[in-house]
């Protein structure tokens, strides 16, 4: 590294966090603060609790301590993997931009929130010129549902539709979000507490981004919530019960973006309770001349997420001051 | 387009040089020139015998005549897709920079000659500034074998080996390249006639440019063929015969790079005779933290090479005067 060493303060250290830690550590960026509203990890050594397991002499500090952690840091970086809205983060990357921190967040709005919420994405850009830093968003949707995507349109002739399919296995992830897929509802039920959901799903964000970077100006976009059941009685892990035949076991989540030179961009979730035989899997194929399908099967998604973040640190660093989305950036690159 | 028309001469009007007509037709480039060897061709229009199969009012010129050719095209592009090594090349490239026209090629060893052809490259490099120019390669490579890793591993936090596997059918591609591939000899023979080849296997400048994009200097690297036999008798329709039990049918050529940094790249081509339920497969995998494969199942080879090319042309022309390979321009990108 030619570059000044990096020194980053960890905003949030549940799994996403764990694991950013240990990346830090191996690519000799030094971690100067580490922050975290759960009560049962503040005072904890932040490396210990890390993927890392091993002291890294930074200790957690809640929240409301945020502005000494700042203060005492001297960080060039800060890594937020708090929540997903760009309303739940402001604070932290508000807190970020008003001591000249530049900061990067895995929060899946903020990946492209200049149309779902425009005022504070503003409020935050003009606060980091002033203070002279760079705010952005990346993870996992910033190789694989971005550039890698723009990357294979590079290698094909006329681009007719672009349709992500994820799949992943809701059973890791937390009662919480069982539930908000609609596990264990009937399907009726489902069509009432789920389907109409509003609030923007996060491929949403994924789709604009894209669109921005290939230079599609979007025409509508929409995205609707399939049920998915199963035929057979199968057990979740994270609601410890069983879910019978005909109830819901998870969702399809569809954004689905119309654009005004008439490309189609799909993006569908899957996100379900498995059965024995399935497996987390990536599928990317353009429609065109030709069409290409591009697969990953059991794609290692939470080190992905943590490595396209920590991948991007020196672009953030080099990037011009304000909210600069990363379709505006150079592609990302190995950091070594 | 905001940028000024694009003029183009095709120089080659082979199976690739008919694709690539078409291409240029849908994106509005002007087919200005067309050169190609073959007798059969010359004289006639380059549209009707393109993938287009209609009129374009342009005629095949025989190479001897290129240099009138170039003087009434008024071109600003020419694209050689004629042969695969340097020297075979250099005429037409050297025509093409002493007329100050850019060019771009699908010559294997042009995306990286830097290495295997420096001498010549230097003087086509010095011919290009001279005349305000600029000379590169590109192709399926520049796009899947290139790009499309440096962004995968964009996703990996550490890599420490990158493997690619392209598995496909050699009885598409005629006799000749049947007998280079061994097929139809002994095993024995195969060692005597094959093994011990030394010209570069077209995969040998891919590793280099790769090491070239990802800042990895090479400490070694080595080519070795190996014989691909069957256990049952199949058919090959180029040779017109069968290929009997035991005997070659095919072959897996393995490029291997070690670099001073410890990541090991390698190069996988397997050509063969396909048994009935054998496909096209396109495979990149790159091991460490996170382990990641990336498959492409029966790619649209020659569609995806022409379209790689035609999406650069813009980026040739922006390029800066000289041989420039691909490494070293931005990331190439769908050309609407």
């Amino acid at each position: 590294m030619t570059e000044p060493k990096i020194r980053a303060i960890v905003w949030g250290c549940g799994h996403m966090g764990q694991i950013i830690i240990k990346y830090l550590k191996d690519k000799g960026v030094e971690l100067v603060g580490a922050i975290d509203r759960n009560v049962s990890r503040v005072g904890k050594d932040a490396g210990e609790i890390s993927a890392l397991k091993r002291s890294l002499g930074t200790f957690i500090h809640h929240p409301d301590e945020a502005k000494q952690v700042f203060h005492k840091a001297n960080a060039n970086v800060c890594i937020i993997s708090t929540r997903s809205l760009m309303i739940d983060i402001y604070d932290s990357l508000e807190t970020s931009a008003r001591h000249g921190v530049n900061a990067i967040t895995l929060a899946e709005e903020a990946f492209y929130p200049w149309n779902t919420s425009p005022d504070l994405t503003q409020k935050l850009d003009k606060l980091a010129k002033e203070h002279n830093c760079t705010l952005t968003g990346s993870g996992f949707q910033d190789v694989f549902l971005g550039n890698l995507i723009s990357i294979l349109a590079a290698g094909t002739h006329r681009i007719d539709r672009i349709q992500a399919i994820i799949q992943y296995n809701i059973d890791g992830y937390g009662s919480s979000v069982a539930a908000q897929y609609g596990v264990g509802l009937s399907v009726e039920a489902f069509k009432q507490q789920i389907s109409g959901y509003t609030e923007p799903f996060p491929s949403w964000y994924m789709n604009e981004w894209l669109c921005a970077h290939l230079g599609l100006a979007i025409r509508t976009q929409k995205q609707e919530f399939w049920p998915i059941t199963n035929i057979k009685t199968i057990h979740s892990t994270s609601l410890k019960t069983d879910i019978s035949v005909g109830s819901v076991t998870g969702m399809k989540a569809v954004v689905t973006t119309e654009t005004e030179k008439g490309v189609i961009i799909e993006n569908q979730v899957l996100g379900k309770i498995y059965t024995p035989d399935e497996i987390d899997t990536y599928e990317c194929t353009l429609v065109g001349e030709p069409t290409t399908t591009l697969t990953i099967h059991r794609p290692a998604t939470a080190q992905m997420t943590c490595a396209s973040l920590v991948n991007r640190l020196q672009h953030l660093i080099d990037a011009p001051p304000g909210f600069v989305t990363t379709d505006k950036m150079q592609p990302p690159n190995y950091w070594m």
